[in-house]
């Protein structure tokens, strides 16, 4: 162990030696205070903590029914946890709405507030007329039903879905976590690995690409290479263990852990096997990154490692003394194996806990227990994963890019804490 | 490897083999019906495999807009899909609806359809002004808000809750799974350990139990042993990624992992710290368990080890050849270690395939491949978990508990497959 590393743990052992006391004192301050009818008015004075506390008017009678949302929906005190969308669009056939991500907790994305991103808007599709057609350098080309593809074997596994502009270059300076990387969401999904039914239907000699087309209006196609399709690849029609929502993709799509969230095709309806990608739209002058030079990066498929604080965040306000510092990383090539922390603007950086299980190609929720002194300051998070590949900073990455690229930025997301304990994005336009 | 051992491999193997090549002929065949316009007519004749197939109704005009909801729904087509709730009860306030888990894939339940037990109704609590007070034998008294909850350092997990009547004695005799052990989901919960909150309040000589009262129109109260609270018991505020919902205690429930499901106090308002049980409703004239000889068993709160098959199950229909065989397998007591699998009604049986992670107190999702020879038969599963502790059939069951008993049946439950396909529940009253 260095020197440098030793400091490292001192200085973390200390912050939480300092969080035992400080939380509580902290927290039996604020308690004397409610219960002396101070700064929370709301409970009756009288509450005394060594007797039961009043009754409040939810207890005088009975609540509502067993059953009375045959399909539940969040508390009505929770009415801005909804996705994030943007007000001002020409048209919102093809856009995205967001997750908030600094409302939420854990890794598990509920599937009412996972993002979406739309080419054609979302298709109304029956399940019963909906086929998926495999064609093209196969042995036998087939149309599958939803029930035939439901009689494969079936697995299940927990990954991250992400749009390759979360956020765009030119989006950095946006206000909150779901503004920045809202386009981001993660669930445990249920289908068919694409390999055993490509092994039914026997891939030819040559087969080397497979264009996948969604049933949308926008019918948007993908060509991915047959390593990938035989690999991790799923035909996928349950998220969290119901079907998929029609915004993602009922009641077929593709899933790619770790490649960019396009290519994890919607709506499936035909994969033809082929031996060149098909260069379609969303390949060629969409989700390609034009670099310095002028030439452009093609089929970035995988998301490369990255993290963010979504808690305290932008537009979020703290107080001094203990804050839990939390957010979530993830990495397109496998497993997250370190989350570094930095509460001085990148001067000095400490290891953040891992929420087990650490999953691959899945969020992450990493945590750091911080006492915030009351001094402005900078804090960040940088991931890095299995393979030993670092987050860059934004400077880093643009050195490497430039400023031209739109798609593929992971950079670190620094965030700015004023004396007055408001949260702000430390990226600010020059 | 015992010769017994070596058959069972020998005969999963060869199940294995023998499912590639049935169900690609199977696919293959069902395809061709298909595409030569036979059985499945919606698809027109004109669709030919070797060509794109016809376009649908749905993507010649756009879809819905991007956040058409902002806090989405599952879609029209299934409506199916909600929770259970029986239809004759002489009231609604003190009552359950379960889980549908033959229609649900994975382990995660979705929030909409997390099953309920309420004693008085749902509560709808405004969380600015809830309180949870600890009391009691503690050095600081005190009174929460959720804002200070919130600052404590968090924890997420991934755990099942089950009611203990789950089902009772008598309703082994039900249609469906849901029917049957629907009292059952799970989810990842986010919140506090209870050991961070006490080590602040501080616990007196002579702490043994906790008394938990809940702030609905029954003050759900159980006495929960000091253990279980310095373990893994946790308060509770997020489910899923999200605030807790209404019928879930929202804005704090406790949360006890393996124990049964009303010791997880929901709208959780006081903990109260004392030397002995309180004796409440819940835990006397109810959740005991009346044994042959006329004592009651008290306090049984860890659930034990559990099983069922979701798919094939009672009301569902296959076909002959490949189905595969899925389900849940959970325990109170830690991990699932194996899931066993007889399709000839308990007469022999393999080992069940179990998806990774497998979680402590979580749901487990076990899957196993079956060639139905179209025989009438009888499929059902047993669970053993970490400690040895193998699933009773209800006949063994019986045999030490009796039939006065209501709460606490974790015994197999087989299903019937007939000639025809129909699958239903193979209890039957004598």
């Amino acid at each position: 162990m260095t020197s440098r590393q030793k400091d490292s743990v001192r200085a973390s052992a200390a912050t939480r030696r300092q969080f035992i006391g400080a939380g509580s004192a902290m927290l039996g301050g604020a308690a004397i205070a409610v219960a002396s009818g101070g700064k929370a008015a709301a409970l009756d004075a009288s509450a005394d903590p060594n007797g039961p506390p009043n009754i409040p008017e939810w207890m005088k009678q009975p609540g509502a029914d067993v059953g009375s949302q045959i399909y539940g929906t969040p508390s009505p005190f929770e009415k801005k946890v909804v996705r994030n969308v943007p007000k001002k669009l020409k048209q919102y056939t093809s856009a995205s709405s967001r997750t908030p991500l600094q409302e939420l907790d854990g890794i598990i994305t509920p599937n009412g507030v996972f993002y979406e991103r739309h080419h054609g808007g979302i298709p109304e599709i029956d399940p019963a007329q909906h086929r998926l057609m495999i064609h093209g350098l196969v042995e036998r080309p087939m149309i599958f039903t939803m029930d035939q593809i439901r009689r494969y074997p079936s697995e299940s596994r927990i990954h991250f879905l992400e749009c390759s502009g979360n956020p765009g270059f030119e989006a950095i300076y946006s206000k909150t976590a779901s503004d920045l990387v809202g386009l981001l969401s993660c669930a445990e999904w249920t289908g068919v690995p694409l390999k055993t039914v490509l092994d039914d239907v026997g891939l030819k000699p040559g087969a080397k690409w497979i264009v996948a087309e969604g049933a949308d209006a926008a019918a948007l196609t993908r060509s991915i290479p047959i390593e990938k399709c035989l690999d991790d690849a799923m035909l996928v029609y349950s998220q969290n263990g119901e079907r998929l929502r029609p915004a993602q993709g009922y009641p077929l799509r593709l899933l790619l852990p770790g490649f960019e969230g396009n290519t994890n095709v919607k709506w499936l309806r035909r994969l033809h096997v082929v031996t060149e990608p098909v260069y379609s739209r969303e390949e060629t002058s969409k989700y390609t990154d034009l670099m310095p030079d002028g030439t452009a990066r093609q089929f970035t498929f995988y998301m490369e490692a990255k993290s963010i604080i979504t808690r305290p965040s932008g537009t979020q306000k703290i107080e001094k003394g203990f804050n839990e510092i939390t957010g979530l990383a993830w990495s397109g090539h496998g497993k997250i194996a370190k989350v570094d922390i930095s509460t001085d603007g990148g001067k000095s950086w400490q290891t953040a806990k891992l929420q087990e299980p650490v999953l691959t190609r899945a969020l992450v929720r990493f945590r750091f227990p911080w006492t915030w002194d009351g001094k402005p300051t900078v804090i960040l998070s940088r991931a890095t994963d299995e393979t030993g590949y670092v987050q860059p900073s934004f400077d880093e990455l643009k050195a490497v890019r430039g400023l031209k690229s739109f798609y593929h930025n992971n950079a670190m997301q620094p965030w700015k804490v004023a004396e007055s304990g408001e949260v702000s994005n430390a990226n600010v336009k020059a």
